[in-house]
């Protein structure tokens, strides 16, 4: 699992939050690399599922339950997590593409060609890799051709004599032949790999340097992830001229942030108080294409006003009753996840 | 998914059970291969979480409290699964090997190899063997060494050009060198592949055939296989002088189907009568191997008065508060997994 706050996390709240991150296409969130658990419960009894199994039905599977539950059903104290082989071999490309359907057509190309290998698939705008260039002195792109969408790949197989560089190769000339990728790069050494990641994990750092924003951490399911992309630009360009509109993230299970960033010189405080405004919009076109108002970062205090209008009915309901026979007294995290 | 009920069983009930099967080694359980489902509740509401998102943190996850609940929490009436692609190569091969332990070795050759190929990974016995040979006409076993034990592989790619075949041989050679495996059969056809699932498949069909039986469905770490087959064989057969005792499965994932054919001409109503004596026998070595007492086949109405024992204190509390929460007036599937 990588995960920004990978320095500072702790696996208990990785797994009370269900954490996902780059190398979910790959390994799966938080909630699929646990086997068991040991939780402190409301009523201060310790519930000792520690198990390392791979197959077990005897009964409700609990540890799903916690896992995601951001601490309001019990708080996780240890854990029993799947390992994998460490890769024997990693290649990384920067790849200028023409356009977010492009983007989508060569992870498209990739999972047709060796599926178990992608690593890692993260899109990137023009506009957010424009910031990071201008925020964060040691970023460069080196890649001579400048285009509007851009598409980080990352192929790692523990398997010996893989060939996983020829392999990309050939699945990058294919796509420059069809003209999905306009210009690619593929770093040379660990030292390049770094830079390459580097313009993808400065975009939060870049954002906040260059002014207030406003976040959307959304998922759609992923064909449906171009779409989005523009649509979100074009409804959020309009409603604020001059936005920095920086969707970015990981195209390749289809959770994109679409993060927000002020228009150049303009107040801070002005644009802030139109989140609400902003969210709701972008909220709109991730439902009418199928999506989610959450994908990774969970409800916590920002979005429980969001849950009836999402989650209501029955499965609110369903959640409610699950934690009043957990936490009938509502100690735990009150006043997060549930409205 | 590959399970013996695949002619007969619904995709309802598959989930329901979080069945498993043959290829949970690659792609998981019943469980792991679900995004989204539709269930009617006790009360008539219908929940329709029907959605089919990577990523998406929004609440308790109810789909993995449905599944696995057999029915006793509402019903599954509509489901949205992750597909993969197809393999393109697929090789098939029996192994006869020098002990349990050599099958776990040869496993674990495998994965550090290429653990993203393996399909699936079968132990059988010699006792098994023989009662598929005796019984079933058509089967033959195609290896001219007898062995006490042998391991079952199928390896599979949608990878291009991947030459599984040359890989596997590969692997075999040097695991024959090392004397984990005393002789090897690599399917040349379909049909030969066929055969060589059939001496697997056609185990319980055989033991049928062979009189009264006991069956264990019981995993443990998988490291831990090799004990849990030779502690359970040498028990049973101290208790029951002339059982035919036939451990066959999924080594892979631990799970290990500890099976008890009576004594050839004994009395099958008085074998039988000793089947908790049995099980408790073999439920005692998989408690000391960190198992458990249902891997794949669940609690039904065979085993919740197992429950207290395995599952008891904060764990049993926990679930029938669920129930409770959930179906208060206790509707759904009476008598089945809770005690």
């Amino acid at each position: 699992m990588s995960i920004s706050s990978e320095g500072s996390a702790q696996i208990g709240g990785v797994l009370a939050t269900n954490a996902g991150g780059n190398n979910t296409v790959r390994y799966g969130n938080a909630r699929d690399l646990v086997l068991g658990l040991e939780v402190v419960l409301p009523d201060g009894q310790v519930w000792n599922g520690l198990r390392r199994l791979h197959k077990d039905n005897t009964g409700y599977c609990l540890r799903q339950l916690f896992v995601g539950s951001e601490g309001t059903l019990g708080i996780i104290t240890a854990a029993v997590l799947k390992l994998f082989p460490r890769p024997r071999e990693i290649v990384v490309a920067l790849c200028a593409v023409a356009s977010p359907e492009a983007a989508l057509d060569l992870f498209n190309r990739l999972q047709q060609h060796d599926a178990a290998a992608i690593q890692a698939y993260e899109y990137m705008s023009r506009a957010g890799i424009d910031l990071v260039l201008r925020y964060i002195p040691v970023a460069t792109l080196p890649i001579a051709t400048r285009a509007e969408h851009y598409a980080l790949i990352e192929l790692a197989t523990p398997r010996e004599g893989a060939g996983l560089r020829a392999s990309l190769e050939e699945v990058l000339a294919a796509a420059m032949e069809a003209g999905t990728v306009l210009d690619a790069v593929i770093a040379e050494s660990g030292m390049q790999r770094a830079a390459l990641w580097k313009l993808r994990e400065e975009h939060s750092e870049a954002q906040k340097l260059a002014g207030a924003s406003v976040k959307n951490d959304v998922s759609v399911p992923v064909s449906n992830v171009p779409e989005l992309i523009r649509r979100a630009t074009e409804v959020c360009e309009r409603l604020v001229p001059g936005i920095r509109c920086a969707p970015f993230g990981h195209l390749g299970d289809g959770n994109i942030h679409v993060n927000l960033v002020q228009p150049e010189g303009a107040d801070p405080a002005a644009f802030l108080a139109r989140d609400h405004e902003l969210m709701d919009a972008v909220n709109k076109i991730v439902r009418a294409l199928d999506g989610s108002f959450s994908a990774e970062h969970g409800i916590g205090r920002l979005k429980p006003y969001m849950m009836p209008e999402w989650r209501g009915g029955a499965e609110l309901e369903l959640m409610r009753r699950i934690k009043a026979a957990l936490d009938p007294k509502g100690l735990l995290n009150p006043g997060k996840l549930l409205p």
